[in-house]
């Protein structure tokens, strides 16, 4: 196995594994009376995942409990518990039922090729919904958080532990581990920019920071004197895998008969919403999973995974546990894990035989031919015709620069165009994302260690994946820029940014963002109904068309484009003061730039290229037309 | 009063008093047996401070009691208590006799002109001494974290406050206090340069925001549940100043005679330590409080201030109270607080004759006598001769470029020079120095409420404090830059980094860094030694002689000059992969750079230029010498 595909079976499965364990415990500890836990999640995401990775029409495809699921469950519960011939009993069987027409509408989309609708799901509605998980994220976590303080639900208040002093060195106990927790994983993702340590050490800790500080706080919550009664600090609750409690779950089948005809049409509305929820859900992290920008050999098979995920949520279905859909962002870090840029070396090589094209004064042609020959020798395993294919980008913005210009030296930046627009190579295979779905399920085995972690340590877990999936979201992005005086907007501008920020008028931005909080604020008011809320992925269909219908009434077509892009340029800033600063002179006095002395491991020009959510981020710095497009007197002062 | 004059009032006043507030209660507490303690240091800084106000021949100084003093006197308890026929009660009348005697010394050095001995005072001695004093302040930190966990020394261990579980939770608010303060003032110190926030309200965040951060987490501390027992949190202990444990005091000098003949005489040795330490640390003070940057009218006063000194240490000793001397950063804060940049306006009209006279190719001298024209006419009551000297470096700046080379618009360019070159006004005047020195004054009769800030709140603040002073000494930035990797290294050349780093060889700054950080071990292992630390100043004395005699037989001249110089320069950063990026051609895209909309407050541009030290740093990133001089090959990967 190679050293990628090491990488990638640790990082996701372990991110996985968190997720898995996590997002279940959210509502089954308060909400659920305990009829789902982590042993439920991590089932699903286990045989789900062996099943994908084995029949899926693209393994690099994570699958796993999506919080929306949970959310969905949550209701479901929360209806049946209410109806008296339903009840609490009865609650699987029909949840069973509800995956049977959410498998059957499942199969319907796949049949209709219903994915062709997925160039429909523009930014804007893959956002708000990035974000109303976000926000419901806070919300659990800030929920937990107070609850710490009190004496949970259904427990003996007259115990120890419950005494006023012991609740309260519980919650201040929780909030330094959540607090604790959500700083030092904040601070561990950005560890591959560190100055200090060797590359492999701040690799190291990028990659399984996170989970290495879940078990650091963890390990650190045994530190508490034994002085504190057992039970301070609260502990993960979730039953044993071969416990009774977990294993009534796997026969649910045979109670399905018992649900009234009734309910088991109802059923169909739930299921309508699951479905879209999936279709949606599952479409846009395959898609992500399988950028242009990754270069993949396999082609996509959007139509052939809806069917395989109905065949998922069915079996999921009869054995009583919720099932799992692709994931974001596992799906795409998965694929970051496994591309190799290879790029120090074929670079280095490139940016030289380009530099010496351009010294001889070459045409733009012989220039990019010439590094062509060097990219085929390198990466061997290439016709030219392949290569060709490949390195259509780089030729692009090569050949662009041809007419009118008559200095091409100041035109053409080999050092940054051969970064911008090399190729990624991934290593396609079905392996590791077996491999990590059988490491989920025998963390089964391993349940009573996972019971250790502190309930405060997850919240801040919950804090961590709200905050980590902000940057990258333009909606957020936007949400800022609204708070940002007008007098202070440059800094935005000398920073990396969006190229909206350039092209459309602040007014418009405003007027755009606000509309999209307003509706978010919608959705999330949805979530709160206590029966209805079961609708609450409504919205986001309906966002869907008001995009396509209502919205180019109202925004210029460009202005649109740009704030709602599926793919973003991202332009690099340009210093406020030192605009007629002129760098080239200083070329000669920085030899030690050049010399590939310098530690840039692939991941870290990865990272650098990728949002947190694993998408690509198109580097367009050199925008020719930027002098003509730009107008910031009109964009941003031109209110 | 002006506006500056009233911040300058506002800031230095609450820093002095929180400095005085918190070095006391260090060992007060632990220590001096509450002989000692905040209102003896509230005195000592409002009766120092306005003397000095004025009579001070450099009224811009700041006087306060500093941390030195602090250890002074803790070493002087120790020994008294352990001595028989001197004793607790008869200590500070010995203390008496130190100041009388360091009085005397003062006044000797001021008679023979000792001051002149401050060009030797490198930044070798005084950046090894700010760390000094930020290693004693974590050690507090900690130790105090620490002793909130326990029950205090000499404390009845059966009140109810006392019993574990109290303890423990006054222990864990304590972590929650102290780490608080410490983020939130570490970040409200940024404050500036926040994107969010109208300017006026980023200012007042900037300058109050630490004051305002203890007033915050102290306010927090009463959210905790009437059911915790009062005495947790734990809160500052101090008598009332016009309680009796305070009044004694004043009437120390009619005990004076009590003390026995030989601790009299014996009283010179630390007397000689005391004045060591105040020459260099008022010297280095007003030193930093007068910088050539800062333009000052009046001349400095360095040998009469030591005369003053004398006087009030004298005056101090006599009334039982620890004396002041100037203090840092209060000092240059001070001045800075009252500096106007006229920037904004004058800048606008330079540049833009600057332009002109470019583009009419005008020579270098005349577009400075343009230039000069532009200052003359905006910044009222100057003669040619005045406005000449002023503009000095910028004159030396644009004229640098005349021989040799041939275009001189690339080479110079207005927006950045006249950004660095253009001089500072400082509002001269002795009221702002008497008004904040009253205010401390006045602040003993708010002693019951300074009373109320938790313990905890001034460990986080002695941890701010201690980190708030490590960017911009170069000691420290020497010591991270040994833990980079070689390949990692030009991360600090893009950034904003001081010449040295550039200009000397690594090797030579590890060996240099390694000594001085020896040095260190060595300075805070004597501050250990029981009754000899007492002789703590005198490694600093030594290292002057070192540095004099020894370090040159050692070290190349010039790496020495460069790595102890005490001016340094400071490099702007040059990317890193984008060497032959040229920006001109943007130029044009950002009208909204120039048009004054910005807003970029005077305080920002002079946070931007000064260390938290008060350094000023020069700007020198346009050296003509730079291609000739740098070669990052030999200094970095030279080894």
């Amino acid at each position: 196995m190679s050293k990628e595909e090491h990488s990638a079976i640790g990082k996701t499965g372990l991110v996985d594994l968190l997720q898995a364990s996590s997002t279940v415990m959210t509502s089954s500890l308060h909400e659920i009376d305990g009829k789902l836990s982590t042993v439920e999640a991590l089932a699903s995401t286990a045989i789900c995942g062996i099943i994908h990775s084995i029949l899926g029409g693209q393994p690099l495809l994570i699958v796993g409990v999506a919080e929306p699921t949970v959310i969905m469950y949550t209701y479901l519960y929360k209806f049946a518990k209410g109806r008296e011939d339903l009840g609490e009993h009865l609650y699987l069987a029909w949840a069973a039922w509800v995956c049977i027409w959410t498998a059957c509408m499942l199969f319907l989309l796949a049949i209709f090729n219903a994915s062709a609708v997925i160039t429909r799901f523009t930014r804007v509605a893959g956002e708000l919904f990035g974000m109303l998980i976000t926000v419901l994220f806070v919300q659990e976590a800030i929920k937990g958080m107070v609850n710490e303080f009190n004496i949970p639900e259904g427990e003996d208040g007259a115990l120890p532990r419950y005494q006023f002093q012991w609740l309260y060195i519980n919650g201040l106990l929780g909030i330094i581990f959540a607090i604790g927790l959500l700083y030092t994983a904040l601070k561990s993702r950005r560890a591959r920019g560190w100055r200090y340590g060797t590359g492999w050490f701040r690799s190291f800790i990028a990659d399984y920071g996170v989970p290495l500080m879940v078990l650091v706080w963890t390990a650190l919550s045994f530190a508490v004197p034994s002085k504190v009664p057992s039970g301070v600090p609260r502990r993960l609750f979730s039953p044993l895998p071969w416990e009774s409690n977990s294993l009534h779950h796997w026969t649910v089948a045979k109670d399905m008969l018992s649900v009234p005809a009734v309910y088991i049409f109802a059923a169909i509305i739930p299921a309508f919403m699951v479905a879209g929820l999936y279709f949606f859900d599952h479409s846009v992290a395959s898609q992500m999973a399988q950028q242009k920008e990754f270069n993949l050999k396999n082609p996509s098979a959007y139509h052939y995974d809806i069917f395989v995920l109905g065949f998922m949520v069915l079996i999921c279905g009869l054995l009583g546990i919720p099932p799992s859909n692709g994931v974001l962002p596992q799906s795409p870090m998965h694929t970051k894990s496994l591309a190799v840029l290879k790029k120090q070396l074929i670079r280095k090589k490139m940016v030289q035989s380009a530099k010496e094209s351009i010294k001889r004064r070459a045409s733009n042609l012989e220039i990019y031919g010439k590094m062509q020959d060097v990219f085929i020798e390198m990466d061997d395993g290439h016709t030219t015709i392949s290569a060709a294919r490949e390195l259509q980008d780089l030729k692009d913005a090569v050949m662009r620069n041809e007419p009118g210009e008559g200095e091409l030296k100041d035109r053409f930046d080999p050092e940054r165009h051969i970064d911008a627009h090399l190729p990624v190579r991934v290593n396609e295979q079905r392996l590791s994302n077996l491999l990590q779905s059988i490491l989920v399920g025998a963390c089964l085995g391993a349940m009573p260690i996972i019971k250790k972690i502190p309930t405060s340590v997850l919240w801040g877990y919950f804090a961590y994946m709200a905050i980590d999936s902000l940057p990258g979201n333009q909606f957020w992005e936007r949400i800022l820029l609204l708070f940002i005086t007008p007098g202070r907007r440059y800094k935005v501008l000398e920073g990396v940014h969006a190229s909206f920020v350039e092209s459309v008028p602040f007014r418009q931005i405003a007027i755009f963002t606000l509309l999209q909080l307003a509706y978010l604020l919608l959705c999330f008011g949805v979530t709160w109904i206590p029966i209805a809320g079961i609708l609450f992925p409504l919205p986001f269909f309906l966002l869907i068309i008001i995009r396509q219908h209502i919205l180019p009434k109202f925004f210029h077509p460009l202005h649109l484009w740009e704030l709602d892009a599926a793919e973003y340029e991202e332009i690099a800033g340009v210093p406020h003061r030192h605009l007629s600063l002129s760098f080239t002179e200083c070329e000669t006095s920085q030899p030690g730039s050049d010399d590939g002395n310098d530690e840039v491991c692939d991941a870290e020009i990865l990272d650098e290229l990728t949002t947190s959510r694993g998408e690509f981020k198109l580097r367009c710095s050199f925008r020719e037309d930027r002098n003509i497009q730009v107008h910031p007197e009109s964009s941003l002062q031109g209110e």
